[in-house]
């Protein structure tokens, strides 16, 4: 048989199929199972948006080639909210849709590394980001967060990790394994070393919409003189819309990266998915009120698991944030991913074990807590409580 | 500002947006545009297919995440075609589902090779292929097509092109640009020389249904004693069922390989839409008849054209086939790109110059004339005979 590429044979094969095998291994014997595995809401999408997405379907007006930047109806509503969002001079032609986050992330990486570069990331980081870079032949280096600093990223630490020639930062903020969300003067100061670098500093924003206040700018970037020229926004319409399936989501950068993304684009898959594309321009300013509501309903339930870990001491709530709690387990020699099947297959806890995220994650294992309600959450004190390893 | 990749910043802009710029100039002179530039069907999609896009669409039922593979009704029900089209033993396993053929193509690519890795095409080409494979650093060898041989490729050709470590040949039947259809013998002997070399043979079948002859199979390599270890099969949802914006196509290969496309897709963007492929799965069955009327409706338009051409010596046919033809245009010294633009502003024919396809291309011409109804292609007589460059 002809070789495989050997960067992509070596990726180990996706980790959240794997998890939810061993969800299905669990019988049942301490309740129904609690699935805080993949980060997908907790709720369903709302009646007028699945309307929405049936109506754009079933209409000949999408049924052909679109534009490789999405749809002019989209990149004008999600630049009106960015807009909106950050008090900031954001365009239409500023945004770039694709087919989810995860496109985003790869396509944003190609304009600006190849293989033999090198993109700095943070320790623990979005598994998907890294076997991006990794297949890609693209040069990863891991700047370290601390569970000391709250694993918010510390200047100095970055500072020295930036070393020259680096394309670019990959950050992820509010973060993906944490939860933490990263304040707007850290992201300033850190953008400010980027720019001195010569750096690209890619933000992957999936979870913007999911920090308690709503009134707050995420931060400045957007305002900064010359962002255009070193400042990469990506996000996600999967989680605030519930609508995963339908793969949307955004690049938002100047026009001169717009470009090289559309090139890649062009490539990559032509366009988006279009139907999907018109539903979410209705739905930006139409279910507004929708998605502040499920924001208050996740900090609700944010709370929920702090006064249930506050009662755990032995379970330590190490970082909370906008979707997902970093937990550290009381094992202190077992490896998460023991951990975390013994969970799902005894206790009927479904979440990612620490190592998923990074190196030296053992000791860790992420809680998406968005995915369950506060009942739900509620009833994680007894079984976390009286879980202990077989044989240990 | 920091760099761009240099691989991607080199790229030239995706070239269709370009030919519809100079079909927008066209001020009507010669009657109604007639629009043969990018490969779209002319006709409507079926109302079924619209109807089901919409259900689908509005379900709850793929609103979340789905298999990175794709939708199992929809991997059953393509394989059950393509067990049935090639008479072979091809299962739901050997399919992955994508968001359209260009990405087939990337992920395949990628697959098998990295960047400083060789790949084998055809000159002329599929632009996409070649862009893709530049973007990643990916060497692109080129062999040559015969316009005397009708833009097929040669067995000793491809024989001597084959040097050891070329990782993949990637090949196109029925041909973009030329619209050339490959004997299923002449791909056999192909597949057996990449074998002999260690090669893969990808082979995008996107214009398969729009072959003359529903009842032959394209070729025999789905029925090889171990092609599963050799051969990979890209197809494109687009074209058949007449829905390129909502993105989807196939890969089939042996399990390993599917193993491998896999770890990409969840990196390049976790699933291909859903909803549609839902509404694929109920189309690939119910429309079987609709789809054998367009291909009778498509042979007839290029039996049409075929006669235009007849009585148009100066501008020769020099191959046509499932979708396309390739056209030698009457003017030796002059560009492709000038005569396609020249023809687009002034006689309102758009079409593709053959200078995207490759090197050495300059005197040609695309015509996608599947785009066109039959009283239209009859138009383009009276166009073309009447047709000068102006100061020449
Ligand atoms: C940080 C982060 N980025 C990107 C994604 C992918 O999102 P999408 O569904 O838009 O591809 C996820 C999904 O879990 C994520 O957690
Ligand atoms: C040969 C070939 N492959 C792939 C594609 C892309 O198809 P899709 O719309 O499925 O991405 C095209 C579209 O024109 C094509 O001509």
């Amino acid at each position: 048989m002809p070789h495989f590429n050997p960067l992509v044979e070596k990726l180990s094969p996706p980790p959240v199929p794997s998890v939810l095998a061993w969800a299905k291994a669990y019988d049942g014997a301490r309740g129904p199972l609690i699935d805080l595995s993949q980060a997908v809401p907790g709720y369903p999408a709302h009646p007028d948006m699945l309307k929405w997405l049936g109506e754009a379907a079933a209409s000949a007006d999408y049924i052909g080639y679109g534009a490789i930047e999405g749809e002019a109806e989209l990149r004008k509503a999600y630049a009106d909210h960015l807009a909106t969002l950050y008090g900031a001079a954001v365009a239409a032609d500023n945004v770039h849709i694709t087919s989810g986050c995860n496109q985003a992330f790869i396509a944003a990486a190609m304009a600006v590394a190849g293989a033999g570069d090198t993109v700095l990331m943070t320790n623990p980081y979005y598994f998907n980001q890294e076997t991006t870079l990794a297949m890609l032949g693209i040069n990863v280096e891991l700047a370290p967060l601390d569970a000391g600093a709250g694993f918010l990223p510390e200047v100095e630490t970055i500072a020295s990790a930036l070393r020259p020639g680096i394309r670019a930062l990959a950050l992820v903020s509010p973060n993906n394994p944490t939860g933490a969300v990263y304040p707007p003067d850290l992201l300033q100061r850190i953008f400010e070393l980027c720019r001195r670098n010569g750096t690209w500093l890619i933000l992957d924003e999936t979870y913007r919409d999911f920090v308690p206040d709503a009134t707050a700018a995420p931060h400045g970037l957007f305002k900064t003189q010359g962002w255009q020229d070193g400042f990469i926004s990506l996000y996600s319409f999967s989680k605030s819309f519930c609508i995963p399936g339908h793969r949307l989501g955004a690049i938002t950068a100047g026009p001169a990266m717009i470009r090289q993304i559309t090139k890649i684009m062009d490539n990559l898959q032509i366009c988006a998915p279009r139907s999907a594309q018109a539903a979410v321009a209705r739905a930006i300013p139409a279910l507004a009120d929708w998605r502040l509501a499920n924001r208050a309903e996740i900090a609700t339930r944010a709370n929920a698991l702090k006064d249930v870990m506050d009662r755990l001491p032995q379970w330590k709530l190490k970082a909370i944030g906008a979707y997902f709690a970093y937990i550290r387990h009381p094992f202190p020699d077992i490896d998460s991913q023991f951990v975390a099947e013994k969970l799902a297959k005894l206790a009927g806890i479904v979440c990612l074990p620490g190592d998923y995220f990074g190196e030296g994650q053992e000791n860790y294992l992420r809680f998406a807590f968005a995915n369950a309600d506060v009942p739900t959450i509620l009833k994680l004190e007894e079984r976390l409580a009286g879980f202990a390893l077989p044989g240990i």
